[in-house]
């Protein structure tokens, strides 16, 4: 058998999320992956993402893994061929044959999500599956000030939302950067890994800071908290885009 | 009475084009427009539109005319009003009071639309609604050239599908031009009018020529043929946006 790494990019507007959802019929990026994969190998594909992103979230190079038999569709066609059969709003990017240990999740040793703000008085039809639009006033210099607290090892307990346990909440984030291209304000964070929705309530609580609603020097105190209660509220899934996964 | 100026964008996918269709139901930019400017109005309101834009064009600046009562809602208001009651896929920009003899349509003096071509070797999901992705290899240069041949006052004739006769088809175009932005290239085109699919015309022409099919010296031929058959395709009306209005 051949072990697939697979970039897809994909808008999560009418998904359910990355993950199949036994049973349910609701349609899912692995699901959709998994029936056209399954045509072109002509035999049962499974995947496993690097990411499992929530309905709504975007990724413009999340990267699967599967088996494909080592005869059959030759890797240099499987880009071409999945481009024929995959409905408009998921792309696949690259595929390259990678070692049989390779596991899109476990392998990952870092992944940057990107969470975009629209500011601006009016809001932009363009932007409106693809940012949160904030016509309200934000301190970007509170913000920044409030981000980098959260570079470095945490328990981020306080940026987890319940409903899948873990059994450690230790995580290194590498950046929290607050990107401004006027009228758009990006956050990037660069991790080894995230808790459920924890990029999410990171911007949630970002954004309470920006509009003066809780002070940068409090971000501290939210993370020592380890308390989900201490931080700010979930930010909505369609400003989120998983960027990168580093192997 | 009020004649009110009022800039609008839209994304116009799921429109069936700018224009009210009597009868049939179907949602259209004015018949939306209309419906909650009658609320605002407590009146019935009927909107003039700068340029009747087909299905599935967009625009980031439309601009519409339309009376209202002298008294009831303050101009200033218009906007935020509207905000709060259109659809997230067309946005009120800004909203003036002009002069009685100002008519949207007959008082505009230049329009200027874009087409975007997503040029590269994968598509990419978020912008296949806002542009025509196009793959293969594409003569920017030729394109150019080609483009050059259009600026000017010309009997675009060449340029025009049926359906909407005009009394003249001569029109000036004061810029047509080619912008590379990779993996975006965008053509520009400014004019004091556009025939019907005029610039979608212009567009699938250019792309012949991009693509070798045609040879960039071959458009002063094709205009001075004043026959839609000498033309190019029809580029589809995705990629197409009214971008400014000018009086």
């Amino acid at each position: 058998m051949r072990n697939i790494k697979l970039t897809i990019a994909y808008d999560g507007t009418r998904y359910h999320g990355f993950q199949k959802q036994s049973g349910s019929g609701l349609p899912t990026i692995q699901a959709t992956l998994e029936q056209y994969l399954t045509i072109l190998a002509k035999d049962a594909v499974k995947v496993i993402g690097a990411g499992r992103t929530d309905a709504g979230v975007h990724a413009r190079a999340q990267v699967v893994s599967f088996f494909l038999p080592a005869r059959g569709i030759p890797t240099a066609k499987i880009v071409p061929a999945l481009q024929g059969l995959l409905p408009g709003d998921i792309a696949a990017v690259a595929a390259e044959e990678v070692d049989q240990s390779f596991h899109a999740r476990y392998s990952a040793v870092a992944k940057t999500y990107s969470y975009t703000i629209y500011h601006a008085p009016v809001p932009s039809p363009f932007w409106r599956l693809y940012s949160l639009y904030v016509p309200h006033h934000l301190s970007i210099d509170a913000m920044r000030r409030a981000a980098r607290c959260l570079v470095g090892e945490h328990d981020f307990s306080s940026f987890q939302n319940t409903g899948r346990p873990v059994a450690s909440a230790t995580r290194t984030l590498f950046r929290a950067d607050v990107e401004e291209d006027p009228p758009l304000v990006r956050l990037v964070f660069k991790g080894n890994g995230f808790l459920y929705q924890m990029v999410r309530i990171m911007t949630g609580t970002l954004l309470e800071i920006g509009r003066g609603k809780l002070l940068p020097e409090e971000m501290e105190t939210i993370i020592k908290a380890r308390d989900r209660r201490a931080a700010g509220p979930t930010a909505p899934a369609h400003g989120l885009c998983l960027e990168k996964v580093e192997y």
